[in-house]
């Protein structure tokens, strides 16, 4: 038994070792967020505001998915438990989804995230309530747009110290955000129903940003690129996964379970992953989505038939095929077993994190 | 002669020297963004948009101010021309200015930037002329905010190879720009009448930002970290002297000749420094600024006002003071002599650019 322990040392307690680097990235987003919130403050207490945005919306908690991908990327990689590295990587990953939350919500104009009110709904309300100069949505607004650039910025000043290959993992996981970002709000303006685009978002957004770049980003830091192939096969997968359940719980979820209003793509007329594969197969869901004026859309009417032509059970099905192949990826990469294992036990918990 | 010439072989022909340089930048500029649009057009050429409406803003041309003073500073401290560094740090320059003007356009909805519509009227106008689906101003908005968050990603990615003080100078200069757009907003809503704040913003905004970060950046990437101090005194002298003329031309110039339209301060209640300068000189102006509901203030009262009080003369009396202060600041740095008349010209050319 000592034989064994000593062979596995850094995987015998995976959760253990992986949930004190997450503890020290909680640490560390608190000990950056609130020197910069102090320092700030000496200045004007004004001036603290949108540090304080930014630190509203971290310390909402969420899922933090990126850092969970980050660090077992890196800890997969042999990297050293007691290196900064991975929890500065996570912790950046952190602010860079607060940044996008922020303006997302603005963009979408969503009223509630992770089930308060988000940041330009609470900063609107106060002008409101104050009776300040101006328009309130557009102060809110303003104010959020500041806030979200300010944890961009915080977020590439964790990134300070990373070597090259990091780097230019970072700058293309930012830029592919943003791209994807655009195409969601592009496509939904023009109601485009182009399945092969939507893909694309759905791998942009939610296999790359969210997944397979934060598990390389690690593996990265911990010296090990040769992992991206298996990496992009398990990450690609899993993200379309991912987004297939982000828009079954967006059309059937339940809003105290998601902690945001349900049905707010379809209030969008957001062209989502799900939508373009129920077009693909049934020709009356592209019916209810032609766009006729300003019209919204009949969200009831798409939730029957989305029951109805059997496209909810296909796509739990393809949910289920994606988790294979993510995890016959992974399978591949020659990590340790109790990795492998781990990988799989991820899978199963972001594709079925309803449950 | 030839003794001379070989003394100051970099002096000799600074604005030709110089030159070559910002002709550089504008290349490095084009040729970064085109081939980011040309890989992305790829994907969709809705994926483009963004890319292109960072194109369309830095094409637009502006002052190129910062890239003047980054370059001016980098070759002041002896510099090497043929280096690709300081270019490389006043195309960042450029694109952060794209970010904050995007942005701050949004924010303070401005119509007109450089003689033509805003990003996001832009957008917001194709939204209203195609039909699209949703709210036309929020879609362009919408668009305007993700293309200034790429034109913040874009800057950063310029600085990737930046040696460590001159990341930490970058990583400064942008939270200051955020931090006092915030304070911009803030006290417009809030009609704080605070001298003491409005100096701090200006010197945040106008000073660090546009004058004395980007000169010690170049001088950072030349190695003379010494020269600090020099240029601290010159940059926030002649900032606040940049910003009183902003807020002049603002008040009182041609829209013709300034590229938007006059008063935009006095529609937006901004507490401009000139406001509140004003405010401590004559107690008429603070009652015109008390506010009653959202009544958008009298500019031609203001105006009158500002002029028979002698304000603006005062004004302009200070800006002549304070582009002194600047010049005797740069004349202790030790530059060469050409330099020094070279930046006591750069001063006039800020502080009287409306000539």
């Amino acid at each position: 038994m000592t034989v064994i322990a000593t062979r596995q040392p850094s995987t015998s307690d995976l959760p253990g070792i992986r949930g004190d680097l997450l503890a020290r990235v909680e640490q560390r987003l608190e000990q950056y967020t609130e020197s910069e919130r102090a320092r700030w403050k000496q200045t004007n207490p004004r001036a603290a505001q949108p540090v304080e945005a930014v630190i509203d919306m971290v310390s909402r908690g969420g899922k933090r998915l990126r850092p969970i991908f980050c660090l077992s990327g890196f800890l997969a990689a042999g990297g050293d438990p007691a290196s900064a590295a991975a929890v500065d990587a996570s912790a950046a990953l952190e602010l860079l989804q607060a940044f996008a939350l922020i303006h997302d919500d603005v963009i979408d104009n969503s009223a509630l995230r992770r089930g308060r009110p988000t940041i330009h709904v609470h900063h609107a309300g106060e002008h409101s309530a104050r009776g300040w100069l101006g328009e309130a949505r557009r102060f809110g607004e303003g104010v959020a747009v500041l806030a979200g650039d300010l944890a961009l910025v915080y977020a590439d000043e964790l990134t300070f110290d990373f070597p090259p290959a990091a780097r230019r993992l970072w700058g293309e996981l930012r830029t592919e955000l943003i791209v994807g970002q655009h195409l969601d709000v592009a496509v939904a303006a023009e109601s485009v129903v182009d399945p092969q685009l939507s893909r694309w978002i759905a791998v942009c957004k939610s296999g790359r940003y969210s997944i397979q770049r934060p598990l390389l980003l690690g593996a990265t830091l911990a010296g090990r690129t040769d992992l991206a192939g298996a990496f992009e096969g398990y990450g690609l997968a899993l993200g379309e996964a991912f987004q297939l359940r982000d828009d079954l719980m967006d059309a059937f979820g339940d809003p105290g379970a998601t902690g945001k209003p349900a049905g707010l793509d379809f209030a969008e007329h957001k062209m989502t992953l799900l939508l373009t594969l129920a077009v693909e197969r049934d020709a009356r869901i592209r019916n209810l989505l032609v766009r006729d004026g300003d019209t919204p859309w009949d969200a009831d009417l798409i939730r029957q038939v989305l029951e109805e032509t059997g496209v909810r059970a296909t796509v739990e099905r393809t949910i289920g095929e994606l988790v294979d192949r993510a995890v016959t990826a992974i399978s591949s990469a020659g990590l340790d077993p109790a990795w492998t294992d781990e990988f799989a036990r991820l899978a199963t918990l972001v594709a079925y994190r309803d449950r």
